[in-house]
């Protein structure tokens, strides 16, 4: 590995400040306001470049927290990239995107870097409303390779224009995901100059897992292939028969005489990708070299680029995964600042579900713990800790979870699987086609359902509500407290109903005392939490919080208001409806999911089933791809916050006739 | 490959009718009940019950069509596994299933295969309800190993119970989808005896693509890895060390061995998969001997089997895929029995799509096509041949093929990408993220939806207007017959509106004279097709057909039925809907698909909003899994045909006040 400095220096968020031996570094990095500035350096300044990008990202993270130690680790890798390609005529596309804050620097947007992952800001990920430079929407990871696979395509159909490079960058996490295999597994079918980048860390958010993580660490480690190569290029330069300058074609030349010559082959090599690698990713030289000599060859081509996650921070380095996205820091000793700090807090859902199932896997020894590179997100390292083979983290490879969970549970086992929502949707035919059809007893436990605050448009968990209610025999419960999604998770893995899903969003909840007494819960049972006469309000989940605080706002204006609590969405609770049925009030439904085909479209075609004459106002996330900002702010932007809700619950009596403004406002 | 008697002589259906050189076959076969009758034969019978599976197979689908040719070429794996694995204790997972005939016929299922496909008969794909030897839903390609894994995981966990040997049966297009690569990336991470069947035919439904497709073929020519151990074996077999008691332990340890001392690895050992083969899948005794040397073996591992599509039925064999599932055809000539001869028929909505996408693909040259192994399915083959280079058949790998589209559509192409409904739901996902969040450009042409008919419960297309309903900025439109799928397609790939979805059936239209001119058609725009006072109908796509003849039905008992066309479901025409409303008519909806989420939420969400005051009657595949059986019956069985619409309609004339006694009936 080259040496890089350590940078644990000074810096303060959002600039790039002068401490001592990094004046130079910062100083270029502000000359550099488009990758066309950056390619006017010569080749030796490049470091420099990426020590300032380094002090940068200290600089501006430990103050406006985001992810940290992947855009640490690609540097180089980023600088190297915009330094031999014409981006952004030439097109990089980001796997999961995450570690391309160097590229966001680089590309125009250093200035306003301190409004990353914040409303009206950057967003945390390439977005493609963003910058020419985001060639492709980035969040979900290992699509890098199919998107980048059609953009180069594409290119090659448009015969007549200039070569255009297409580069996806992938990490070693993301390439094990089904959709990355599909992607290389079709990369040789047709005529392409694709370059893959393999982003190779050793890392997932968590510990990387799979055969092909340990077959990766395996050819680095393999002595044969490019010492082959490299050994040749040295021998023929010692004796004087080549310079530099014919190291590109002899590199090709090796490599196409050694997959004659051997029948040795990697798994790319295998799939007709050529390989080469690997590289050192922190050597920014080398990766300049090396890129050049690839660039302009025909046909798919692989790159294995090893990098560590979080260099040049030393605390990262030593703690990738707690620094994946540490929250703020302190710039110069690297110590984590906790704003929670000596707070009596209540814990975080993932807590209470972590908790939890470590609890009812200690009754139930039928109990197992499945999910998909989302162990410490979701909490699922807690039983992970106490019991270690009780839990599967499968990497990212969410089909493989639900089918496999379909699998375990038709041998008898009840597995909970905790996925993200915005996730999960990349298993719905799996949830249909190897659970529900069978009715086989798995939990699906939805974390980050409804809006996730600063993550943005592809993280929002929107959609689970509605996609699961089209599947036959699906329960769908929304807790909308700690207690209660304790004691979904007790009943779901008594009850002999088929599959479960229980949502709930990300972060703390409201309750501290939640470790309650486990109690059964009737499946499609809701609760009435209020009285009211003028206006019914039905919920589901834990925004039942800001309708409690809409309905204080609305009597305190004279509106009697009733609320009702749909724990579940599927099956509802026919009696509830029937009972708002013959009140006659007019009703509001609230929901942190989108308002198409979830709770409230539930309820409106019950109503029209019945024939019941009344207005309903469906509250909800629009029908809209929203952006980043704080949860509070999204729930204002998109009407789900307290006021909307008093509005909406006021407007429905009567009392005011006006949308609130905050639902007007652009989402994007 | 092993001599396998061609079977074209007279066998009539359902039946293994004896023929000159067949008695003992089909005498032998009669004995079978169970695979414990299998059992008790010796080993040199075993070609025998090959021969009478096949008689009976090309009798019974000679006069009752199904799956042919793959069933054919997987008999002798089929004998295999059952004589030498105790099924039901140990587990066969078929991957897709319509390979499993013959398994259906060893598994008392022989005297009820003549209802194969039928209505209230056995499905056409194992399925867990019909028999305790199916051991996992099956249908949608790639799931197999996912789901034996987890079946072999949760045996390794209930220690104290005897060793249950897991096999998952996988073929070689099926083993190129990302899901079927997640599990084998995760099939060696927890301790288990897996075993992988690739059953390699070199064959999908159509011509197999992708470069797993051409590396498994160079498996099969290259010479080291196998002859090293068998010449290894034969080796010391002749100079009197070894007998084949020793085979076993001796392929094992050559294969510890070689692992060791060679450097070449194939890619399953890349992932740490035990890897055996290729072997003769016709060769009955041989498989059976090497399932018994691999199949206690501790860890996962995969036997390479390589058989023939079709085998023992010399049409087929030579024309696989016309054979996949061929219709009725003559046992003794192989001539296949068109029942349409000589009609003039009006064509398939295929073929409307395929001959029109050549159309537009002459004008537009921006236009490309994407299949994912539903080439000939979706007559996306006429525009292959028509303009080779402007299709893409990625093979089974329906996530790449969108998000690939996405990448051709970042580029300025106009992909069109038609995948059956049922499996275009495994793309949820990347439909949301690679093209809705960019607002890109993609067609998708959703084929085979609605109710499908004969292929049951994993096939018919159901979800597709719901699940794409939650989609910010999806256009989704359903053409009532051939001409307006034409202008829709004519539509699609000229406006600048981001993705659009044409869902259309699988099967024949009503209008012969389809080949209009193309009209560009107003998105989310619907039609009046009649007026009425009484009832409004309100439907979308080409069950139009039914609701006419349902209104002829109602309009002869006076009551008077006004019909609107929703083309599009979303969105929606709100111009027709508060027609409806001025009208004050009871509403019935009529939609091909779930009843939840659908054009039915949709109208009912409207209407709620609008505080309407009727009563929505909402028409379409109820909230139930649907089995197998024609469209017409299961149409009927749903409440979805023209009785069941003018039931409805009567009723919410007030004429009649009864649910049609269909739409109570069971329908799995």
């Amino acid at each position: 590995m080259a040496e890089t400095a350590k940078l644990s220096n000074k810096a303060i968020g959002g600039k790039c400040v002068m401490a001592s031996g990094y004046d130079a570094a910062c100083d270029v990095l502000e000359t550099i306001d488009s990758p066309a500035d950056l390619r006017t350096l010569p080749e030796e300044r490049l470091p420099e470049v990426c020590t300032g990008i380094r002090k940068f990202l200290i600089g501006a993270l430990s103050t406006n927290p985001g992810h940290f130690a992947s855009s640490m680790g690609a540097v180089e890798l980023t600088v190297a990239l915009h330094y031999v390609f014409n981006t952004p005529y030439d097109r990089i596309v980001w796997d999961v995107g995450h570690q391309a804050y160097g590229h966001k620097l680089l590309t125009g947007r250093r200035g306003r870097f301190d409004t990353n992952r914040k409303l009206g800001g950057i967003s945390g990920f390439p977005n493609p409303d963003e910058s020419e430079y985001d060639t492709f929407t980035a969040g979900h990871a290992s699509n890098s390779i199919s998107a980048a696979l059609g953009m180069a395509v594409a290119t090659e159909m448009n015969g007549d224009m200039p070569r255009r490079n297409v580069v996806a960058v992938i990490g070693d996490a993301s390439i094990g995901g089904g959709l990355a295999f599909e992607g290389l597994n079709n990369a040789a079918n047709t005529p392409n100059n694709l370059l893959i980048i393999l982003n190779d860390n050793d890392m997932s958010i968590d510990d990387n897992v799979g055969s092909l993580h340990s077959y990766l660490a395996h050819i680095t480690t393999s002595k044969g292939y490019n010492d082959f190569r490299n050994s040749t290029f040295k021998a023929l330069k010692r004796i004087g028969l080549v310079s530099d300058r014919h190291r590109g074609p002899i590199m090709r030349f090796n490599n196409s005489l050694k997959a004659l010559l051997s029948h040795e082959q990697n798994i790319f090599e295998g799939l007709n990708i050529r390989y080469f690698g690997p590289i050192d990713g922190h050597d920014v030289g080398n990766m300049v070299k090396v890129l050049r000599d690839i660039k302009d060859m025909t046909g798919p081509k692989i790159l294995h680029v090893k990098t560590v996650k979080g260099k040049g921070f030393e605390a990262a380095e030593q703690n990738p995964s707690v620094w994946h996205a540490p929250g703020k820091f302190d710039p110069e000793t690297g110590e984590q600042i906790c704003s929670d700090k000596g707070k009596e807090c209540p814990p975080k859902y993932q807590d209470v579900f972590g908790e939890t199932l470590v609890e009812l896997a200690g009754c139930n020894d039928r109990i197992v713990g499945i999910t998909a590179a989302m162990l410490s997100g979701t909490s699922m390292s807690m039983l992970k800790e106490a019991m270690p083979k009780r839990v599967f983290d499968v990497g990212i490879s969410e089909e493989h979870a639900v089918t496999f969970a379909g699998g375990l549970a038709k041998e008898g086992m009840r597995p909970f699987v905790a996925i993200y929502s915005s996730f999960m949707q990349r298993a719905y035919d799996q949830i249909i086609h190897d659970v529900a059809i069978a009715r086989l007893p798995v939990t699906f436990c939805i974390d980050r359902a409804g809006l996730v605050g600063e993550d943005g448009v592809t993280h929002h968990g929107a959609f689970d509500m509605a996609y699961l209610r089209t599947v036959p025999g699906m329960i769908i419960a929304a807790p909308r407290d700690e207690q209660t999604l304790r004691n979904l998770m007790f009943t779901a893995q008594q009850c002999n109903c088929g599959p479960i899903a229980i949502r709930y969003p990300r972060g703390k909840g409201h309750c501290v005392d939640w470790r309650c007494e486990f109690r059964s819960m009737e499946i499609g049972k809701g609760e009435k939490l209020r009285e009211g006469r003028d206006v019914a309000v039905i919920s589901t989940g834990t925004i039942a919080s800001e309708v409690t605080k809409a309905i204080a706002e609305a009597e305190s204006k004279g509106v009697s208001v009733a609320h009702y609590d749909m724990t579940f969405v599927k099956p509802l609770d026919e009696d509830i409806l029937q009972e708002v049925i013959e009140t006659g009030c007019p009703v509001v439904t609230v929901e942190d999911g989108t308002v198409i085909g979830g709770l409230g479209s539930a309820v409106t075609d019950f109503f029209a089933e019945k024939g019941h004459n009344t207005a309903v106002r469906r509250i909800g996330i629009p029908d809209r791809f929203v952006a980043q900002g704080t949860v509070a702010q999204l729930r204002s932007l998109c009407g789900m916050d307290a006021d909307s809700i008093a509005s909406a619950i006021m407007e429905a009596a009567g009392v005011v006739n006006v949308e609130p403004a905050s639902a007007q406002q652009d989402l994007r």
